[in-house]
């Protein structure tokens, strides 16, 4: 079954705005054997819009717009779909009524303009929105199926998920296009294909075939594994056993397999192995605290932080003695390792994490130049540092720092002596 | 002047990956004169982006398109525009020796399937490539210039400002598409637009007209100007006239409009009254320092931050006294100041922060429901204290509670006293 996502707002043919919501819908639609063949971004032109859709009405079994259902003279997806299906539009007055109480509930009169809402292309199927005014619209003809959403995630995303429910699954039968994603990090994009490839190639001729993608993201490595098969069931087994057999040739450098970002699989070790943490930063500068409480409920085991981006601070927060800093310099391996003593022996945490580096654009040295950084763990009696050498500018430096500290820190808690990093100076 | 963007490639129609070339690409073509009026993206199959092709010629100017330009039977870029335009390929032979001199030169043989990349639809032109083995291609036929150009960003923007200099900034005129932001904090979309509204009407009908979009993203309102003129420093007067009038109306908060963030706001603004600060986090974790500290330089006026996330931090860290977070909750306007005094006496800075708030998903009641955080920020001899109501997930409210203190701390620094916050605890 092919599908197009078209994204409507002239917003989004900026240089400031990038259409994201079709990577949900994506990820959404191939989970029941959609295959995506076209995205389109379209201005709030109703002529412009009626064109792509006529285009897309040839070929595509399932049309998922997004956007343009406001109500002013700007969302024009209602006037389009309606000019293109011929179909006249009616008001509604049931949906007039839910958009004039969702005003009253707020102590406010809905203006005349929001009636606008409440047009609907006669025939279509109206889907309720509970997070907005913008009811969505479902309109099938012939071969074509047309979902008609409102732009904002929030309202758009539940929308999404119960059409697929009710109405686009069963529509698609039962093939389905299944992904999975192994993370990896630690190693080069190149150095994970060597050892990748021989398997992933077997992979193809099996009975169900999983084609396999990597993606080189900052700070790992992705390796997307698709299968499609009628049976979703087998197709899952399949994947399951293609994802056991590349951890074996992967080893520990495959951090998650079910979507698990690198902080939310640390908080899990921390939280199954009752530990608490600590960390001292200066590089990161707080990135690698706001990190690990992204994730909810990290307050059970994030005691504290500190950010010591002066050398006093250093002194006075984490104990560093000002000798050491003056002997090594403030980025070096006894300084890291002095900051990760410091905070875990204040803090009374299982573990302590120092991280000092050079994060740039200033500041580098024929030394010690920009993307130094030296990282150190203490989990329990065991110490582990080490310095990396990372490339790209400030932010790329502090997020392959935090990433690494966090990769550190979930092999120490396995306990499991990691093979030495790509990163890692020689 | 038309244009539309075409993105080739299957990945890019994954849940995983998203254009973002032709953010680059609508900014250039923006500066000519240019409008870009359809983006799409295209997977990697000949008959589909012929389609594509067929429908674009017959209204489109100009058609940039990236990605396909590679050695192998997926890169249908090529024959789909030789097939649209019945153009025969022919192997061009000047081009393959290139390719065959870059191989050589890192001493490796062609592999005889690059011999694709010199095909040529007959009467095309063809773009260098210096980062690269993909030539381009430019392809003028009635109307409309079609512009081939390889996918890699380093070697498609070169290729760009290339054919912009040359060949489409003459074909379009002078006229030029020119764009201001202006940045606005602490206010709803609904408030700024009504103030707004009435000057924006009036700038339609000026001599040079100015076209006015409001957008909502994240902690943040931006009113986008554009100005279409034949006369590029007419253009740019306009938009700065229409800039100033514009901070009249709405006031100091309006934080930026060059394009600067607003952490690199608070961060000159710090240089020039040479400022130092010292920041206590407890819901946002480290995210308002790591703000701070991305920005190039910010080691001058950056002293420290903690995360005290416990409350035995709080006092440890901070000297939150326990009896003061038992009388008022660690979540408390009392407590928030105490932190924002402790690390300014502390750290010895002159601004000293202080937030704690419920991130959520738990941890909220019914009197401090998820999303409350206060904040204070203390600046020399003066004091402000703010609790707010934030809505969304956790990071969402970290996210707008960095964004508060970072705008309390931008008005305290000019001695403004702000209006009160949309988002604030009435």
């Amino acid at each position: 079954m092919k599908a197009c996502i078209l994204a409507i707002g002239s917003e989004m043919l900026t240089p400031f705005r990038v259409d994201t919501n079709s990577l949900f819908i994506t990820e959404r639609l191939n989970a029941i054997g959609y295959d995506v063949r076209l995205k389109a971004v379209v201005g709030d032109d109703v002529d412009e819009l009626a064109d792509v859709l006529r285009a897309a009405i040839a070929w595509a079994d399932l049309i998922v717009i997004t956007g343009g259902l406001g109500p002013t003279e700007d969302d024009v997806t209602r006037d389009a779909v309606a000019r293109v299906y011929d179909m006249p539009l009616d008001v509604d007055e049931a949906i007039a009524d839910r958009i004039r109480d969702r005003f009253a509930r707020r102590g406010m009169t809905m203006p005349e303009i929001n009636r606008r809402q409440a047009m609907v292309p006669r025939g279509a199927v109206v889907l309720e929105n509970p997070n907005g005014t913008a009811p969505g619209l479902w309109i099938e003809r012939g071969r074509t199926a047309m979902v008609l959403l409102p732009g904002p995630p929030r309202e758009m995303k539940p929308m999404l998920e119960g059409v697929v429910r009710d109405r686009l699954a069963s529509r698609s039968g039962t093939a389905c296009l299944c992904r999975r994603v192994l993370k990896i990090t630690g190693r080069a994009e190149s150095d994970v294909d060597a050892h990748a490839q021989p398997t992933y190639a077997k992979w193809t001729s099996a009975p169900i075939p999983i084609s396999t993608t990597i993606l080189a993201v900052l700070g790992q490595i992705e390796l997307h594994l698709t299968a499609q098969a009628a049976d979703p069931d087998a197709a899952q087994a399949a994947l399951d056993a293609a994802v056991l057999e590349m951890q074996q040739v992967l080893g520990p450098s495959v951090y998650s397999t079910d979507g698990r970002s690198l902080e939310t699989v640390v908080g899990d070790l921390l939280r199954q192995h009752t530990l608490t943490i600590a960390v001292a930063e200066s590089c990161t500068g707080g990135l690698l605290a706001s990190r690990l409480t992204d994730v909810p409920g990290s307050s059970d085991y994030v005691e504290r932080g500190v950010v010591c981006y002066s050398n006093r601070s250093k002194t006075e927060l984490v104990g560093v003695p000002a000798a050491l800093i003056a002997e090594h310099g403030a980025v070096s391996e006894p300084v890291a390792r002095a900051m990760a003593e410091g905070i875990r022996s204040r803090a009374a945490t299982n573990i302590g994490i120092g991280i000092t580096g050079i994060a740039g654009p200033g500041g580098g040295t024929p030394e010690k130049p920009v993307g130094t950084v030296s990282v150190a763990v203490i989990c329990d009696d065991e110490t582990r540092v080490r310095t990396f050498q990372f490339i790209g500018g400030r932010d790329m430096v502090k997020f392959q720092a935090a990433q690494a500290a966090l990769n550190m820190t979930r092999l120490a808690v396995m306990k499991i002596q990691g093979p030495r990093e790509w990163a890692e100076r020689r």
